[in-house]
């Protein structure tokens, strides 16, 4: 009796331990788990590797992308929700810091860092993480998303409030620079002051009279900037919009995100 | 007995089948074997992501770089000899043949494509992967790299020779633009046509008079050329110094490589 109890505790621990287990017993479902969706002869059906579309999006060869592949949705979101999104934010903010760090100041305090906001110093993850969202693999809708922005409650994302805090006590002057509609401007304040990011030179958001694609709107905003004093030090955006143009700045940092595209 | 001899199986087949074992009988092994390198007091201690500093080359976030850290050189071999790199290069090579499809041609045979030619046209992984070159894990060597030139051995990567060979059935015309010495020049265009690169408009070597970073000699034989009428309407490298600069072209394509960086 007890061995049988032993013996059923140690097929329960087989049956639950392995993540993809090697059925026990046939019970109709296919054996070769590790071959699945070959064709007809050993032909293969093409798949979408989902990595191999990841890096396409983050070196800027695919662009002007709506969606996210359906056959990636769930790729992404473990992707966003797991540790390889933490890490390459870490490694980004690392290269940032140890750049900065080197940087010789010219002590007139007019060293900046541009900084995106979405994806970049706020995460929406939570938001994309929505059934009705479904990390970008569905239509991006501007009323949901701004009920999302209104309610504030974006956290940061650590590796670069780590970049900002180092910034700051070397005396670099963060400033923000967002295509969130200035209407937003106290709820974005009010996020942004309570997960961490406390002072900054300036917080420019996209005023009513400001038109055209990200790329020149963000380009116009830089150069007023550059036109005003100020020595873009450094730049890091989420998007490729965030950092080509002109007046990038000195050097330019992308962060991930696989979730959407904005031209 | 039989019993017994079942209970064995069961219990082998747990100690086997497990990539990470549970332990179920202390042997002074680590238990918590999925958190491994954990410090005094739980203390992490930090370890390189892999993956997070490949992402970080190919997105030019990380640059001038010497060598592979040596904890990646491992995972940048399995990269380059698997099938992520391939399938990376395949979508590289997908993007950039939708866009040359969807491209109006002016009918002048003006409409040029700047290939690189190592990394990108031409494989050197054959040479990477021997020992005493460690998949860039060690300092790069010049005589022992233009030896390997030397013997005109290098393969296609055949997603580039497949977007060689589409352009070429659009009426674009393959420019080679590498950085390789002129004294190659001979052997070099053997080993491209014994791999399938049989046409092109112009191979461009680098020359005693040429001189400068990559940067600088890529964007002025890119002047000349625009300067000779030709349009660029693609630029493919491995390098981002083939694709920044100036009359870069009117889409550029990064393909992937992890083991040298030329500024």
């Amino acid at each position: 009796m007890k061995i049988s109890a032993l013996l059923f505790f140690l097929v329960t621990l087989i049956a639950t331990s392995h993540a993809n287990p090697i059925r026990l017993v046939t019970d109709g479902a296919p054996i070769h788990l590790l071959r699945p969706k070959s064709g007809a002869a050993g032909a293969k059906v093409p798949q979408l590797n989902c990595l191999s579309w990841r890096l396409a999006v983050e070196t800027y060869n695919m662009r002007n992308w709506n969606l996210v592949p359906e056959s990636c949705e769930k790729y992404v979101g473990h992707y966003m929700e797991g540790k390889q999104y933490r890490d390459d934010c870490d490694a980004v903010a690392d290269i940032a810091i140890k750049y900065a760090k080197n940087l010789t100041l010219a002590g007139d305090g007019k060293e900046i860092w541009v900084f995106d906001i979405d994806e970049t110093s706020l995460s929406n993850a939570p938001y994309y993480a929505r059934s009705d969202v479904q990390f970008g693999a569905v239509p991006y809708n501007d009323t949901k998303f701004n009920a999302w922005v209104a309610e504030g409650e974006a956290p940061a994302i650590p590796a670069v409030l780590r970049l900002y805090k180092t910034l700051l006590s070397l005396g670099i002057k963060p400033v923000f620079l967002s295509g969130t509609k200035a209407v937003y401007r106290q709820i974005r304040i009010s996020n942004l002051k309570k997960v961490g990011y406390k002072n900054w030179e300036k917080l420019i958001l996209k005023g009513e009279s400001d038109h055209g694609s990200a790329v020149v709107y963000k380009s116009n905003k830089r150069t007023e900037l550059v036109e005003a004093g100020y020595r873009i030090v450094g730049n890091i955006g989420d998007q490729w919009s965030d950092i080509i143009g002109s007046n990038v700045g000195d050097r330019t940092f992308k962060v991930p995100d696989p979730m959407y595209f904005i031209g």
